[in-house]
């Protein structure tokens, strides 16, 4: 959801995740479901991730009223060796599944110094970043790769959309420094972004989609007639169809043609796949040693001369990090036509708003 | 190496490997040393790997007789759990030490499921597929991530090229259809491309490097005042800054303003810093099923409806997989110039030629 000036609300990060498990727990979670799904959905409006946050909460619910989500889980390893476990969510909302799995995959590092849990039979989970932070919240590395929601993008050369913009995220602890987080689609741009083109009325730039014959689609309008183009052309191709093949098809996840559109489809289980990687610095060596290091590079990657018109060398997470403390401190910025799709969904579940 | 239609000799690849032992071995390196690394250093050549191969044969040799690299390492493990292990290569020849750490990686992953080894104190090791193939030879899944040799790169919006190329490969074995091998820098444009464009007296596409205002740089003879654009703009910055944490800085090997370039110092200790992760089909669940859910995905892929001009659909490692089959049979195309350098190089070694 893309930030205006004018009519924005700001309201604290604790009241949005009350409201969320609210909703979630009149939809039919259970209460400790449903306040855990809801802290998971809001951490991407702290953050500032694009695409994100609350403003999927009135689909999340949708699902789960129309039967496409199971409210009364069990999620569970399937399968599991000291490095590895494989997740099966049952159908469950996907941000529990993948904390599942985050959690195994941080419990395994912690013993054997790597830990790889992968997901199965779970659904979208909102943004990337926040589970590989969940590795870095314990002092870990964290990297998490997902199989998309829905299918914006052909193999290179095709024009038939078959894969996802499979995102990944890797989180690294520093000393002093905010930690580097690195999440981003395979696209060039991600479709939440030709979303809010389209919203905002304006053009796209060259670059973001291309049409059916291959030529530059700049028009948001126009975007069903197109594709997200891959980052780096047929590497960008590559990259989302291992991620794909690592988060989904390793895992008996969907990937390809079996993704199910979760925009067009509220029922069908959609099978979601996702894997979450975390790494332990003791393992390695002494982690402040390694924390002193990633400082250094941080500050070495700052202190680089600049190109004319540039203000500042940022690294990835740092603008996050900038927006996660303005809005723990001065509440969550929440644009109008947001607020009111909010106070309309508490109206239809008959509980209170989040203002 | 880039291949040319005329004065192109073909040389098996059998001959090309034993002549690049007997080169390692009169350049210093123990016999067994000196046939596993010239094995190594070969394979790219059967896939006709950009960039890599025996035209690196000459400076390889060179390093090892300025003392660059140590002819009698103790490579050995310094740190180990169950899913992870810490190669200090010694400065050994690289190839010689990611081998070893694939090796850690592939054990690892067959009695826990998932292996992760890393490397420090290593050089470089060529072509990036040539170690994600090790597990994939082993009926694993195979990742490599390397700091590369020498710095291209600036972070993304400054002008000191800080970063290498840090390139990744990812391999997934398949039932009835070729492997799939990603080998990819995060560059749009590996340097040895720039290198190519250079020695054909071509001009370069739009996109693959900037000067040091952010314009266009399409000279390849200006290549030394720009540089090379990572993938997706910002998003391939962050990758090869990820990589070079994962794959440098968690080791303790160089990263940022530490890395030494190969190309212009023959001596000074690399500290060459790579990653290999291997995965075990077994821990995730029967490893016919996945692979003919890989084969699957694979012909989905190759069967979507193409773009006008677009004469197939590609995978990564398609091409490779191609020309592999074509050189073990025809010999490896070898072109006069190369032909001419290895010869003197044999001249000088006082060994025979590769022909």
């Amino acid at each position: 959801m893309a930030e205006r000036d004018t009519g924005m609300h700001r309201i604290s990060h604790t009241r949005l995740a009350a409201f969320a498990a609210r909703a979630l727990e009149a939809a039919g979670l259970l209460p400790e479901d449903a306040r855990a799904g809801a802290a998971l959905i809001v951490e991407p409006d702290l953050n500032g991730a694009d695409g994100h946050g609350i403003f999927r909460l009135p689909q999340y619910v949708r699902r789960i009223q129309a039967g496409g989500i199971n409210t009364r889980p069990d999620i569970r390893i399937v399968r599991e060796k000291a490095a590895m476990a494989l997740v099966d969510g049952d159908n469950a909302l996907g941000h529990l599944v993948v904390a599942r799995a985050a959690e195994a995959a941080v419990e395994k590092a912690r013993e054997h110094g790597v830990g790889w849990a992968g997901v199965r039979n779970g659904n979208h989970a909102g943004a990337a970043s926040t589970y590989a932070r969940i590795p870095l919240e314990r002092g870990m590395i964290g990297l998490y790769l997902a199989v998309g929601s829905a299918n914006h993008l052909p193999p290179w050369g095709g024009i038939d959309m078959l894969l996802s913009t499979n995102p990944l995220a890797v989180a690294v602890p520093a000393m002093d420094e905010p930690a580097i987080v690195l999440d981003m689609a395979t696209t060039v741009a991600a479709y939440g972004k030709v979303k809010t083109a389209l919203q905002r009325g304006e053009m796209m730039p060259e670059g973001w989609m291309i049409d059916r014959e291959g030529k530059p689609l700049t028009d948001p309008k126009r975007a069903n007639e197109g594709f997200l183009l891959p980052i780096g052309g047929y590497k960008g191709y590559g990259l989302a169809l291992i991620i794909g093949l690592l988060a989904g098809t390793l895992n008996g996840a969907a990937m390809g043609r079996d993704v199910i559109d979760f925009n067009a489809d509220d029922i069908t289980p959609t099978n979601t796949g996702q894997v979450v990687l975390a790494i332990s610095l003791e393992a390695f060596g002494e982690p402040d040693d390694f924390r002193r290091r990633v400082d250094d590079v941080i500050r070495t990657m700052r202190g680089s001369a600049r190109m004319p018109g540039v203000d500042r060398i940022r690294l990835p997470g740092e603008m996050s990090h900038a927006k996660r403390r303005d809005r723990l401190e001065n509440g969550v910025p929440i644009p109008a036509p947001l607020l009111a799709s909010l106070d309309d969904l508490a109206g239809k579940l008959g509980i209170a708003g989040p203002a």
